[in-house]
């Protein structure tokens, strides 16, 4: 089997830098790969084994992987050695990375965003290269004409129109390239129906979007509970703290917004309908790179009793993500590779917002991701 | 359809008689049956309707089920104006209430017992009877010789010897009936040799043990969830505060460990091995019908980062319970009436240590229910 | 001692309507006067007997205090029986409840409101009348040049200008009819400076504001434990669920705010600066008369390493104000009656934005209230 | 002023490593007095700088200070650069640890342990050497004749036998010695009569016990709240789960009693009377040196209506308890300097369970320190 680049828009960010970190280390035989659904003891699809990944990227900042890392040490996030340990393989990664997008020059940065990628694929080749997003959450976008068909935006996009949010650029970029795509945050990325188009005519496959990693994950977990045990949940209230960058982005109320409608929809969408309670996010610094999620459940069971649970969650965004955008980026090339095209649904266990998909209970989900994953194998 | 006679052991307890007054309110169109799992939407079985239950058991206390209707109206278990409107079916079901089995005469009350359940079933013929252990929790039994063989049992009973737990007499006595049965404590009940054997002598079915409605449900909706994101478990570690009846009864520790040993396994049978912790009981008498839970998970994620979370439970065990006992009597009738013999693992979705199986994870039981209902329709 | 009139502005709200239950009830001998800072064992003041209490109102419904009362009766806030049992005691309170003011005439306004108050003490004299706001936050007021000096307030007031939030058109009407006044919202009452000047004109004591029922308290107790143990705070975040007429009222975001500025002082205010972190209000319409608030703290000792606590305050935020409302109006009373005037900063222990100190401690507030209550015995 | 010198029992143990590490680390300008009580601005005492501490003791292991210093940086419980930094000051306070007492020659041991206390105050001096107990947690003792008085505990002594539990052994040496003592452990230490009787007869102070570091520093500050505010508790659980060395002591059910016993008392002090309900203590070794409490505790307010609050604590028990140490060594130091001999009430702020004084209160102890301290200076 050949190997897998995994190019990572927001490559120096902290889920980029751990993934990046640990699967250096599980080929360093330095760490297990613990927390990788797809490394699970009899876990189907024939993937592309985490030894044989390499890994580059867009960033719109500078700081070395290494530098990162050891940022990332400090924190908590990876063990503090690993940095030192791992140097040669953080420089290889590191050369690998090329300036990100920045709004404003749209319509020239798609060739050049093209361009790095197909680089990247052919300096390593032969091999595939899926593109997964883990940069900041944008705002939502506003709907446009030249969204809605691609002729419209390539024209738009050659007459050098900024038209495109920077995760639904790349999305176009990777598609160009002949890529797969995971939209990891909750960002536009592939959802516009001009790149749906696009992803058909490369054949392509994607997924998407918002990894689902923390609170929502185990909202997943219980609302089916409650859903088949005939108890009606009457409000769910939740507030999130979060340190770190991502906290920090998502102080901007636009961006936040992204966010909390992904987060919002999983209850009403197993329940069956909306509750009362809203999903609070807040930015913590102090926090750093973890985040505490409250949540309160009231709910009401035979002859009307009122009833209530509340979970607490803390956890390390990054963490739980990075071993989920191997898990991603081996799965979309699996997918890729035996011919699939266009959205994956069957990947909706790894997202707040899966696309092509309503379902939302996380064993159905993972019922699925199994039963796919057998499928590629 | 024949209606379906539901004999209740301890019905006088705060779980039956929660389940005869939510059955007389459905039937009198003061209640829905929200909390019953088999009345769902589309929920399949082709079950007795519940306006077709009716109620009788053994108890050792004398309390009319009005009274205790009463005392639950005040805990604010049932709405405080159900036992006035619904007096004539508590009273119907009270009339049908006989003592209960006192230890010290075992040999010779297994003989009453059995025309106790008979009799019922004779004067509501024709009907099917379930049998449905409801009392407080034992605890555990030491095994004996005679426990392995039906014919040396049948002989200690026959020389007057009291040699079975309460809950095995009724299992005895529920079987010897001609009737199917659900042990929803974590007693003892038909888990014996000589019963299995008797029961399938009997061509009866029946289903446990020992309800799962709190604290224990949360831990099979959450630890699959851990396992599938391959993030390992460290610690598990409960407190559960009880008032009421159940409460006092778990006040012992003898009684206590057959309940402690029923909520720990769940844990490590979803996650394939012990983990550390404990569940400790607690008896809290002015929490009165109700019941808080609390639970710490401390788990390790990518690259051994260490993560918790925490769960409360506040829950009416009673309100939980209740409709449970009448998805079960349904489910056990209608498995009998299809030639089910012997222990129905397909039930385990119900119960703490499910009989017949090793599945614990909550969707997973799910889906098998489902499956089992659609089979019986 | 003279009786004490208690003239309740919102005095068919739920605090009122459970201040005015409960007086009844302890005068009836059904009900123990816990809850009640005053009555307990040894505290001083030689206040009046909360047997002689009566009471009156403003209020802009028309709803009867028998029915407000037989609705918290079902809600669970105050035993379901009270209503029937005291029904001759709460219909003379309403017979004492007049029309509130609707903003719009506030100029004619103020002279009936006095004339109301006046005529309640009139007929029930000889004897003292506290007056205590018990309505509906309003949102935050912009300052204006008439608020400055009485002089111009009432000019204004005299032109039959609209000046004043309701609130401190109470203020006035009950400073001007010669009573105390406790602002127990996070309503501007009292607090402008024209009124402080007619409270010094009149001789008439006040207190406030926003009663600490709740989160806060529990803030009060807990920052200066971080504080004297030299734990520095680094975090402190709060998510307030309200049901029931106060989340509707705080669920419009300007009347919110008030509230959240007078909650998030606390902290700021013990721990000697601002930390990170915010407090979160959110009206869940399914919890009725309860509420539920989780705050999560995070703090860091010695040499720097960092830890957290988190709390879970499940209230009824009537059952908890309304016996601060009958301590408040006995101590005010008996201020009033030693000759105090103006601010009174020794019953701070009761408020969430003290007026007259800056001390939020609550040992330290209640050590005060103590030392007061001696002197005024 | 002199200097002084800090005599540890269980010297290599963790809170005592912290303790010594911490002192290194302010006079190195390393780190910032931050937990400690006596060092917040305007405390008053005229106590020994913390720059002049020095530090020696007693401990069964021979693990080195610098080999437990990394332990800690490693758990997180202090910087991990600062075991290299401060290696020469922790060499130096490890050349000053002597063999700790094994139980079987408690009458000769005393000797040798007065010498080795003694030596080290000689090797620095002149100054003022204090004890503090910071070794594991001892079962309850059974009281002996012996314990009575004084001249029968030193004839059993100086017959070679072993009556004195180790605590009391060491508290027994350090007043020889002419040294104060702080008992920071639950075990029985000074608290026989006939070292009582010693304490004032050499002229030296006391302190203790069970340092209040954690989950009951809460109780102690919440619990007045609810007195207080006249609500009334009902109840009050808890489950302590400890990691770490403590936590494996205490998975001995003796040892484990004498921590719940100091646990236990607090509330049922400040209350006035005992409550329902529990304190549970678990090891879990995954929480290695941290340490996670919930506390649960239901109240009654007016007219009945019951409420709930529950709390849970995330601390870390060497970094709370070391630099109470530091406190209380010098504050005793200066006590003794000051002419105070016999127990020490007004140090009840440090401690679970304090001697000489049944106040609990954490505001009135505190008040009470403060009061103390002003006197000292």
């Amino acid at each position: 089997m050949d190997k897998l680049g995994v190019w990572l828009i927001g490559a120096r960010g902290s889920v980029a830098t751990t993934a990046i970190v640990g699967a250096a280390a599980i080929r360093a035989g330095a760490a297990s790969p613990q927390g990788c659904v797809s490394e699970s003891p009899g876990f189907p699809g024939h993937l592309v084994p985490l030894t044989d990944l390499f890994f580059g990227g867009h960033d719109i900042t500078e700081t070395s992987l290494r530098k990162r890392a050891e940022q990332l040490g400090r924190a908590g996030v990876i063990p503090p050695d690993l940095p030192a340990l791992l140097a040669s393989d953080l420089d290889a990664a590191d050369a690998e990375i090329r300036p990100g997008y920045v709004p404003g020059d749209g319509g020239r940065a798609a060739a050049r965003l093209i361009d790095d990628i197909a680089g990247f694929r052919a300096r390593h080749g032969p091999a595939r290269v899926v593109v997964v997003n883990v940069s900041s959450t944008e705002p939502p976008v506003d709907s446009r004409p030249e969204f809605e068909r691609l002729a419209d935006l390539e024209e738009r996009l050659a007459a050098g129109d900024d038209v495109l949010p920077p995760s639904s650029l790349y999305a176009y970029a990777a598609f160009h390239a002949g890529c797969g795509y995971v939209e990891f945050t909750p960002s536009t990325g592939p959802t516009l129906p001009a790149l749906t188009e696009l992803a058909a005519q490369q054949g392509v496959p994607y997924a998407g979007r918002d990894g689902k990693t923390g609170e929502t994950l185990v909202k997943s977990a219980l609302a089916p509970m409650f859903a088949d045990r005939a108890l009606r949940v009457r409000s769910w209230s939740g507030l999130n703290l979060l340190g770190g960058g991502d906290g920090a982005t998502l102080a901007d109320p636009a961006a936040r917004s992204s966010k909390q409608l992904s987060k919002d929809q999983v209850v009403a969408k197993v329940l069956g309908g909306p509750v009362d309670g809203q999903t609070h996010i807040d930015y913590v610094p102090d926090l750093g790179e973890w985040k505490t999620a409250w949540d309160h459940v009231t709910f009401e069971g035979f002859l009307g009793v009122r009833m209530a649970m509340q979970f607490t969650w803390q956890g390390c965004d990054s963490a739980l993500a990075a071993p989920l955008v191997l898990d991603l980026a081996r799965l979309v090339a699996r997918a890729h590779e035996k011919g699939r095209r266009g959205v994956l649904p069957e990947l909706g266990y790894f997202f707040k917002s899966p696309l092509g998909t309503d379902e939302h209970a996380l064993a159905a989900q993972y019922a699925r991701l199994r039963a796919f994953a057998e499928e590629l194998s």
